[in-house]
């Protein structure tokens, strides 16, 4: 019943006049991957999207599993935020199936320690004492797994475990403040998530909960709201911390706890997971943690390989984000990276952690082309060629492995 | 059948499994005015949605007929951006019932005249060309109409006939490049909307065709994307033209004809309509039109007149706008307008055409309290305290006006 308070089941119920039972509606609901009927007995198996996310549009997603749900590469769209029934869904853990928590988010209680003054806060009181609002890429560890060619365990993704969204909330500075301030010495942020922890397991090995560098405080904010509406279970809500420049997993969802602490959580989501390990070894929490994101862009239109463009001027467009710094610029190629042609960023600068939507119109001939794009940040890193290799196919940002090969007739 | 490619609407359908009938469905839906239970006797009457705009959250929406509906101002959230299905919806003629267009957008065709070279375009034409993107008000000439003492004709919009948002389409300046450049001696940009025209009727009482002053086209777009959506049927797809800074009816939906002229159009909706008409007196073409919005603000948090307010730390938010310049700040009254006090601008800058949004928090002792708000645009111009008095209550700006009175406890 935890879909009650979402506003697109909501919108759904009302819809109906209330004469569908609740119960596994999402059950029903399918997700296409590709562009065929998904009744079609020669289209490809699609899943069912999951009951906490069936208010999300299944033409536009590629359903992994209950936990792991994809936006297709032709579904961005081009106003650089992606709409929330558009945006990916990555889960360590299933959600919290009670949801009561959405239901009455502003008594959802926070405790908050490693400072002078340790103390809960509900949601209602970190609503009171204010908020901002962050447009920024939020983006899977694993996107761009599916191109490491030692085939990593973990969802396939390709380009849609990412999205430009906007997370209002406030920030974890005012909060700290509120708590008399850190107490000393503190060196990580450790969130850690409300799910159910199933008994009798060591909590260490399920809990989702992350440390990342006390540099992260300066713009993590504690959310209850994205894109305009509260902050939906499939999201985090009632409350996510958000930790704009890093990778999705270090914004933990339905947040308990908030912990200013001297070493590392000691979960397994810490110390084995989530680390820069080589192709074969055996992961060591001395290995370096996946946080901040790299300069990263892709082309989203024309991406669709079974789709014949036409012959001439053809516009290419996609996205790019520079990680911890703006994206500073973009190139373009259309012979799979033997030449480039700086692209046109168009539309808002929506800040450094946002992504940009650029632009280039290409002459065409017929035949097949590989277009590339490569991206260079404030920070004056560009995309690389080649992908980093690593063991659990963390962090592509190789233009190669993005590139998209198109028809021209 | 034009939901067919509504986003929302598919949605429900994949997620019902298709078993319910589509006609009517959206007859069914329900929008509650406040927060009573739609079934409740005692509940305020409620009008359904209507079908092209079933898809949208009904919960944030006031119904006032089948052409007008009203965003509730406890609705907009805090992300700058109005969500889709809380925007609001204000149509002129009822949308063209065949709703073909939408079904196959690229197909649909617009018309370009007073260039050197008159020709038309398909919208996949216009993709072509290129894109940007513009985060901007809409809002209705009417929004804040339900003010005026004299109780002009037509819908009694609060403030909820607003909504920031972001379009996506190409630069008019770039489709009158590829049509040879404006013809000489051109004064207008006129945009003729696709309706259905009832039989018998001289076109010029019902067409929507409007002119604006030429120096629109600086940021003027042919839009079919909204906030990274298909442009939908309720908001004028297949293809709309947006004037951003002037008000909603100037940004012309189903757009047929894009025309530079030498007079304005000799629709009535031009002619009469939407001129700063003098209280009791005749329209007339000599009054000045109603194109640009001036600078404008109000509080949204708390406004909700059933709530009580707990004593204490009180967050006050809302937005500001400029009109065709950004809004510099906002001051905040918690007395009336006795004393302001500057307010904080948060989240991201969106351009000078979107509004910000705007906190302050105030220090409340239990009882009655008058909230305001007055904006600032870059120009110098300061919000009024008094509306301007005009006929058909247009272009209402007043802070007294748009004043919050809450209980404390």
């Amino acid at each position: 019943m935890e879909e009650l308070r979402n506003a697109g089941r909501r919108r759904m119920l009302a819809s109906t006049g209330g004469v569908m039972a609740l119960a596994g509606l999402g059950g029903i609901a399918r997700a296409d991957t590709g562009g065929a009927d998904p009744g079609a007995a020669t289209g490809p198996a699609v899943k069912p999207l999951p009951d906490y996310a069936s208010w999300k549009n299944p033409d536009t997603l590629i359903v992994h599993s209950s936990n792991t749900i994809e936006t297709k590469r032709t579904a961005f769209g081009n106003s650089v935020i992606t709409p929330s029934d558009r945006l990916f869904v990555r889960n360590n853990v299933a959600p919290p199936k009670d949801g009561s928590q959405v239901k009455d988010p502003d008594s959802w209680t926070l405790e908050v320690s490693g400072v002078a003054k340790p103390r809960s806060f509900t949601v209602a009181e970190l609503k009171a004492m204010g908020h901002t609002a962050v447009p920024m890429v939020l983006q899977c560890s694993g996107n761009g797994r599916a191109w490491f060619p030692h085939k990593p365990s973990g969802t396939q993704w390709t380009v849609g475990a990412a999205g430009c969204v906007i997370f209002t909330g406030v920030p974890v500075k005012a909060v700290l403040e509120a708590a008399g301030g850190m107490a000393d010495g503190m060196v990580y942020m450790t969130s850690t998530g409300g799910e159910d922890i199933p008994a009798g397991l060591d909590p260490n090995t399920i809990k989702v909960e992350r440390s990342v560098p006390i540099s992260a405080i300066e713009d993590a904010i504690l959310a209850w709201e994205l894109n305009g509406e509260p902050l939906s279970l499939a999201h985090g809500g009632p409350l996510r911390i958000i930790v704009p420049g890093y990778t999705g997993v270090n914004s933990i969802k339905y947040i308990k706890h908030l912990a200013f602490t001297k070493e590392q959580s000691p979960a397994k989501i810490q110390q084995s997971s989530y680390r820069w390990t080589p192709v074969g070894a055996k992961p060591s929490p001395d290995d370096e943690s996946i946080w901040e994101m790299p300069v990263k862009s892709w082309i989203n239109t024309p991406s669709d390989p079974d789709q014949t463009v036409k012959a001439g001027k053809v516009l290419i467009s996609g996205v790019a984000m520079g990680g911890m710094t703006a994206a500073k610029s973009v190139e373009v190629s259309v012979n799979g990276g033997k030449d480039w042609q700086k692209a046109e960023f168009v539309g808002p600068d929506l800040g450094k952690y946002a992504w940009r939507e650029f632009i280039f119109s290409a002459d065409l001939a017929p035949g097949t082309h590989e277009l590339a794009c490569r991206a260079t940040n404030e920070a004056g890193d560009t995309q690389p060629e080649e992908r980093r290799e690593n063991n659990r196919g963390y962090l592509n940002n190789s233009w190669r492995d993005h590139m998209v090969v198109i028809k021209v007739a």
